[in-house]
């Protein structure tokens, strides 16, 4: 027999917590959707080829992949050495690789810059831990098709928005750039073949500090040389928070010999968001920002919020992903809001919402009277939920209270609507 | 490489479909919910041995079910004569087994009749067909833990409602109980081994008429007796359709001898849905109503509507199944809006959605006057795609329109929000 239990490292959503998922997405897609992005949605499988194609990253160690239908016992014999043959279909890890290949299936049909909002959930068999799980939502939007900086300015600032109607106001982005980084690497003269190491090395600046980095990278066995340029760098002075975002502070923040055009770029966003938000730009060029995928190009950000120490989303630019599948450059940048690990942060305004009405009966009401009445209250605009008297009258409310219900009744044989007396709950 | 297309038998969405299915969804949830019902949500995946207990009927044949991980050469070829140990969870069929097992994990944390709302994908490795995909969206409530014919009437009364606020006013339900098909067969003398195939045909009448029945009963080789007794009440005068929904013509339609308890109990089904709908039953009693899924244990219904001769939904009783996860007696009753089969009948109303305005700019205007005009009409509560001027522009509406926005403007260097001048679309 089959256990109890809902899938390892899969939740069931109980009433409450549902309406308050569905609640927190609909003001998502809501302002997505306000800054011009159109929402779509792509089957939750993908062929395998296409999830394992090297651009996924770790992500594509942990999918969940489908058992080909109609193998026969040979097949499966011959399987046993490359268990890839027992498999054609996987489901998604992430919205980007869905999304790429939708744009190859359909650009004909979408606009010339498309931007898109992808609302939906993902897989990875993770070793389960507390709140990492093998099925959680996404909250994607994408830029395909414009490759100056008015693409990152409208994801950061529709993204700010969003948060601010979901009471998360005063979040930040971090910034930076793939190439940035890259030219920092250059000039204190990392070879190409050690940067990837090198990167997660500085990518743990947060957590290990100036000193346990250059540690890490003698240990490495970086080269010698662009280890004490690089902790010569580290160890400058920096007043760079004195600075607002802008040219000077991201000149400041580099080395001297980092591409102009990149700084234009970074220059560009700061400009396009202040124009968006009427002279804010709640930026911080972060020249230490890594993040992990290696498929993105440009850009990269993270979205920071002062009630917490993590990440609550972020992305970057990604102009070769879709250049893949379609054999012609097509750039693209994406931001992600971390769904699972806003949900619970959110404070929601119920002034909007629709007067709930728990019916506690008699047992002896007849089903008529009863239905009756429920009806005249839903006609009225309320929501109805019927429930008989039990012993235990304070669970019953307490329960009903949770679940979203804001007043109750009691109900005896002929209770009239006029006659009902409806008690707030709580 | 795989190819550009969406797995086979599924479906990629684009903007105008998307909206308008979320918008659809939004309308089924609100209405589910007004009537006392709360939404849950399970993972996507269940158990293999759930899913291929045998309840789920036909459609456990055609599960999607996810290669087990960590499996060395040896197991997968110790397994090529019983593939059933190269998988260990499976996509989820329909959302009846899922909420049966939910029900059996969160029992104590749900009210004594708990009623359920389920909007989910469920997958399906059919042969692909046209209006038939191997990903589509079902809309289920359930009642579990009530017996009574206040159930069936909550539901139909809640479906009714939610077809009517889509503007799927004058549907019908037909019900009927598989206790009285049990009894008609038992009156006629079908032996309990041929009842299943005896119902297979029945299930037929519809589409090839009573001697068409017949003639399959006599063909299949079933109780010749049983047969001729059958036909005999198939070719009585029927004037069922002049008798309004009630004891008098339910007892009419059916053979003399079938069980009084189930009268009662679709009787008490059109007394409740009366007094919800201030007398009004759209209800009609056919008494070789069958639907195909061996779980259903009493009442089964199919929702109907004047527009289109297939089905738009139903369900029935399963008051057996809960209690095979639970090991103990649990009633349930289920309702399903065929949503697929909906989504492209339905009208919407337009009149509440926020306006949406596409603003068409030169190449030469300032990316920050763009966003900043951009941002003053979402703070007056517009929603705002931005596009640079094509050559051709007419597609440019035409695809804005389908998108749903609602008005334009042309932008040059140096508009303001007041010389904006916004012109409908379409």
């Amino acid at each position: 027999m089959a256990s109890v239990n809902a899938p390892r490292g899969m939740r069931d959503f109980l009433p409450a917590d549902k309406a308050r998922r569905e609640r927190v997405l609909a003001v998502i897609r809501e302002r997505y959707r306000a800054h011009g992005f159109d929402e779509i949605e792509t089957p939750v499988v993908e062929e395998y080829a296409r999830l394992h194609a090297g651009i996924g990253g770790d992500n594509e160690k942990l999918a969940f992949n489908i058992l080909r239908r109609g193998l026969d016992a040979e097949a499966v014999r011959a399987a046993a050495d490359d268990q890839s043959a027992l498999t054609d279909l996987g489901l998604r890890y992430d919205l980007t690789v869905p999304l790429a290949r939708f744009y190859a299936t359909n650009r004909g049909e979408l606009p010339g810059v498309f931007r898109s909002i992808q609302i939906a959930p993902v897989w990875r068999a993770e070793r389960p831990q507390k709140g990492r799980y093998r099925q959680f939502m996404q909250c994607d939007i994408d830029i395909i098709g414009d490759a100056s900086a008015r693409a990152e300015a409208e994801l950061i600032t529709a993204s700010l928005d969003t948060l601010a109607a979901l009471s998360l106001e005063g979040a930040t982005v971090r910034i930076n750039d793939r190439r940035a980084l890259d030219g920092m690497l250059d000039v204190f003269g990392f070879a190409p073949q050690e940067r990837p190491g090198v990167l997660i090395t500085i990518d743990k600046l947060d957590k290990i500090g100036p000193s346990g980095v250059t540690a890490e990278l003698r240990e490495r066995g970086a080269t010698p040389d662009a280890v004490d340029a690089f902790e010569q760098f580290l160890n400058r002075p920096q007043t760079l928070e004195a600075l607002p975002y802008g040219e000077a502070q991201i000149r400041k923040a580099l080395p001297e010999g980092v591409s102009h055009e990149v700084v234009t770029h970074l220059v560009g966003i700061g400009d396009s968001v202040a124009a968006a938000r009427g002279g804010e730009v709640p930026l911080l060029f972060d020249p230490f920002l890594v993040r992990g995928m290696g498929y993105y190009t440009g850009t990269i950000f993270e979205l920071a919020h002062p009630s917490v120490s993590y990440s609550l989303g972020g992305g970057g630019r990604y102009d070769g992903m879709i250049g893949r599948f379609l054999g012609q450059e097509v750039p693209a940048v994406g931001f992600s809001i971390g769904f699972e690990r806003i949900v619970d942060l959110v404070a929601l305004d119920d002034a909007g919402a629709a007067p709930s009405v728990v019916l506690v009966h008699d047992k002896d009401v007849p089903v008529a009277e009863l239905l009756s009445l429920k009806a005249q209250l839903i006609a009225e605009g309320s929501r109805v939920r019927l429930e008989q008297r039990p012993k235990n009258m304070k669970a019953l409310l307490e329960r009903a209270e949770a679940d979203g219900y804001t007043a109750f009744a009691s109900v005896r044989a002929g209770t009239t609507r006029d006659a009902l007396e409806l008690k707030p709950l709580g």
